[in-house]
């Protein structure tokens, strides 16, 4: 019978959502700190929690054939040293939803207008001025990982044409155009919208550079919702205030909180939020651990596989 | 050979993009007024055009077969005493997916706070609340057809639970549960969202009345893109200053404009738009016709078929 330890500072609200999953043949034993007391370490075959926290324990679980990160990013994890001889899932299945209401409801913000028509609305004036639209315009994915896909999969809902930039992936069928490597600016020319999707990695930093910024058309706006290393903030306040691009929503920053000093808080047609596009919503990944359990159980490949080297 | 007779204010546009789709075996005559000279009338069994324009000719047309209107109302074309012996069809389905845009537009701003995030932008402020979402979240359809299904489409999509109410219909697979006649209420309560479809005619005048208000749950927010006379517009506005419903997006009103002393202009939490959801967007109807010029000579059912007697 697999045995599950749970560590996680919401280590209660996870076993009562497993446990009316009622899956067959598993016994659990939750714990909120891993300075808590663990029964027996051999006893354990599989672990869910915070990277941070079952960091701790993955060196005393010999037996351990699986561990379910609550996180997207699981850097805790690959610290030279670390034991490697197990499947390592994260949840970077569960954003998707989350950053497609995030970026579309920017996107139709700024494609109808509606800020103006608010300020119309506060003047009590009666404004006919015809909305723009989504619906065959021209968005850029920069990563097309299970986040990209599924933001390209909404665009297709509004009718939009989606391009992709990845390392080698070409396998979401919403993406009708791939782009790799030494295309990057062939990519970014002739978007409406550019949205990165990547994570934070040696490869990706400053990928979105002035050389990118310029390829853009100047209507075309930047969203940013992966990472704020990739992106070469100096270059993108120099493009955003010289009006060399349509604007920008930033969810993510070089530095986070971004300093009150920053001039990214006033360039004109920037929407700045505080790294909240996704949260942790426990119900679904309480969901993903049994869904990869049923498939553990079967001996299918889990979803949201960790390449230990590619870190992600 | 099929012979169609276009008479648009965008008759010239229309020409030159139903010939671009190469039809087999069309032959086309376009003016921009009906006043324009025709030539013989029994030559055209086919009818392309705004319903205020192609009215003056109907009666002209003895071999008329098809009209295909390139507006959503065709009233012109209902008044007592004109010919019902042709085949009449409007343009409700390319209005989907702008009204989509306009709607989620919407929803995603109210459920994700959009505008205090710009106010603590404003001020400088790192605001790490937490955002709303559409999911789970139980939107209500007053009104599925053409629109209303793409609406509830949508929904599915951003994994919102979707009811409807009609008066027969059942046909949209993405609406869970339908509600008829008497359960107008029942179909109101529980609701976090209800949009309003519906046609301006006597069965839907102020079906939205103070009953239907006092039903809705005090968060719940009222969207209408449908007609304003659907709505009580004083029973909505003693709601919204009560603050009894969480609030309104409305585009249609029963006087429009909406007149600049009205009270909406100015009760919590509304948005107004002025009749702006849909535009007509001439390749969409172009297209509209061409596929159905297909259908009509394969002998299949066309789409957007107008009953006469229920006048839409």
């Amino acid at each position: 019978m697999p045995r599950l330890l749970i560590i996680s500072q919401d280590a209660i609200e996870y076993l009562r959502l497993i446990e009316q999953a009622d899956l067959p043949g598993l016994s659990m034993y939750a714990v909120q700190k891993a300075t808590d007391t663990i029964p027996c370490g051999e006893e354990f075959d599989l672990l869910l929690g915070e990277p941070a926290l079952i960091r701790h324990v993955v060196g005393c679980l010999p037996n351990l054939r699986w561990a379910q990160c609550t996180w997207a990013g699981v850097e805790p994890l690959l610290q030279p040293g670390m034991r490697r001889d197990y499947t390592l899932t994260n949840v970077r299945f569960v954003y998707g939803p989350q950053m497609a209401e995030y970026v579309y409801g920017y996107l139709l913000l700024i494609a109808r207008g509606t800020l103006s028509r608010l300020q119309a609305q506060q003047e009590g004036r009666w404004d006919t001025t015809l909305p723009g639209t989504l619906r065959r315009k021209m968005l850029g994915l920069l990563g097309v990982g299970s986040i990209g896909a599924h933001l390209a999969g909404t665009a297709r809902h509004f009718g939009m044409h989606v391009r992709g930039y990845t390392r080698f992936s070409e396998s979401c069928p919403d993406v009708a155009a791939y782009f790799h490597g030494e295309q990057l600016l062939e990519f970014a020319s002739g978007l409406d919208y550019l949205v990165c999707v990547l994570p934070g990695t040696g490869a990706t930093y400053h990928l979105v550079d002035t050389r990118v910024l310029r390829a853009l058309p100047p209507h075309a706006w930047l969203v940013n919702i992966g990472r704020g290393t990739t992106v070469d903030q100096a270059a993108l306040v120099e493009a955003l205030q010289a009006r060399r691009i349509g604007g920008a929503v930033l969810d993510v920053f070089e530095q986070e909180p971004l300093p009150p000093e920053h001039p990214l808080w006033h360039t004109p047609n920037t929407f700045i939020t505080a790294h909240v596009a996704a949260k942790n919503y426990l119900p679904d990944i309480a969901g993903l651990f049994c869904e990869n359990y049923l498939r553990f159980l079967r001996g299918e490949p889990l979803r949201g596989v960790v390449d230990f080297e590619a870190g992600y």
